[in-house]
């Protein structure tokens, strides 16, 4: 018998509209898949609805996997494949496996020798990369940095050395109620000429992306308290 | 005046159908602008025959912008916003301004107060991180590593350090004439437990995804001559 695939499936951002940011092929893919691993039921039914599955969503089966699952039986989320059915692994917002849990999925995947799929959508932190006009043949996302002042202070100071020594591009994100702190922090620690560039709630329609030297952003405060957003440094 | 906007356009990767990783949004807008920022304009008109444009080639306006282009007058290909058009920043494969050189256009509409909007489509970078099963929630992205066998030997080993000091995904690529000989280096220098994952030819019909550890790829030759690939290296 074939052995079922393990599917990439990327979701929405922000507000936009299912077509305007999922590729009419994933959305092929998401209409016949019957087995899903989401994060969180609510927001998956919700997006595959916007996604225009034509079965009910009683006829689909939900794998929970978030950063609560236990990791010992991995195995589990991947079961379906070996009576030859494909798993959709669904992200909450944007693309799977890239700032979230879905990864240890994925390698488990490998290790079975099922074949793994990616499929195209939105991601926050590539389309922050595009728009910030920034270096895209060098850059590096180190996720959330430490909520600890202090601890911020110091990997803000280590990224910005690190973009001099290698010419690379910084992004990193925040708890979106913590973006002004983040902010903060940023125009009180980097150098005058080092640009800072925020995206917030990217592919909606209220879209924030600005690309300033920190001496500039230091007379502006941007509007993205509770909104999602990449932060970007480079000199 | 309306002033023009730069919109980042990506473009197809491998061998896939327009519609399996473009969507409809990102199409809806090439088909209404007239002005395109393009490395080749071969490739780019035979992009915009594929996207299915309405007008004849003849009616667009192509600027060439590449790496061989001077840097002096940056500002002349955004000319056309200020006469209130759009513009559109065409990659040659996948998104722009990631592992090209359109990011230095983008640096100049943000000083110009231009506003980006960046679309979304294929990435092999990113559909190459999801699919690895590395951590997706540090991960470096290196470009081309050095062509000098010593100093690549030195770069590898680099990165594999960085893996176990950061928990950092290392990603990079190689010109793909050279795929093997970049593949060559990775298994005679890296750690044996080290995952090493190839992606080839994402997104099209015949493409490669494997992660196995270095002592796996000892025994294995992955068909990976002139195809262009994405190298990413975890513990």
């Amino acid at each position: 018998m074939h052995k079922g695939r393990l599917y990439l499936i990327p979701s929405l951002l922000a507000d936009s509209k299912v077509d305007s940011v999922i590729p009419e092929g994933t959305l092929a893919i998401i209409r016949r898949l019957n087995y899903f691993i989401v994060e969180e039921i609510r927001t998956a039914r919700r997006f595959l609805i916007k996604a225009s599955i034509s079965k009910t969503i009683d006829e689909l089966t939900f794998l929970i996997f978030n950063e609560h699952t236990k990791e010992l039986n991995l195995r589990e989320f991947l079961a379906c494949t070996a009576e030859g059915h494909d798993v959709g692994l669904l992200s909450e917002a944007g693309v799977p496996c890239v700032a979230d849990p879905g990864s240890r999925i994925v390698a488990e995947a490998h290790e079975m020798g099922i074949q793994v799929i990616p499929l195209t959508g939105p991601s926050s932190i590539l389309l922050a990369l595009m728009a910030s006009g920034f270096n895209g043949q060098n850059f590096c996302f180190s996720g959330y940095l430490p909520a600890d002042k202090a601890l911020r202070i110091k990997k803000i100071k280590e990224l910005e050395r690190t973009i001099q020594e290698k010419d690379q591009t910084q992004v990193f994100i925040e708890t979106p109620y913590r973006n002004l702190h983040l902010f903060d922090s940023l125009i009180a620690v980097c150098h005058e000429n080092t640009r800072l560039c925020i995206v917030a709630g990217v592919t909606g329609d209220e879209a924030y992306i600005a690309t300033k030297p920190i001496g500039t952003w230091k007379k502006i405060r941007p509007d993205i308290n509770r909104k999602p957003a990449i932060f970007l440094l480079y000199h």
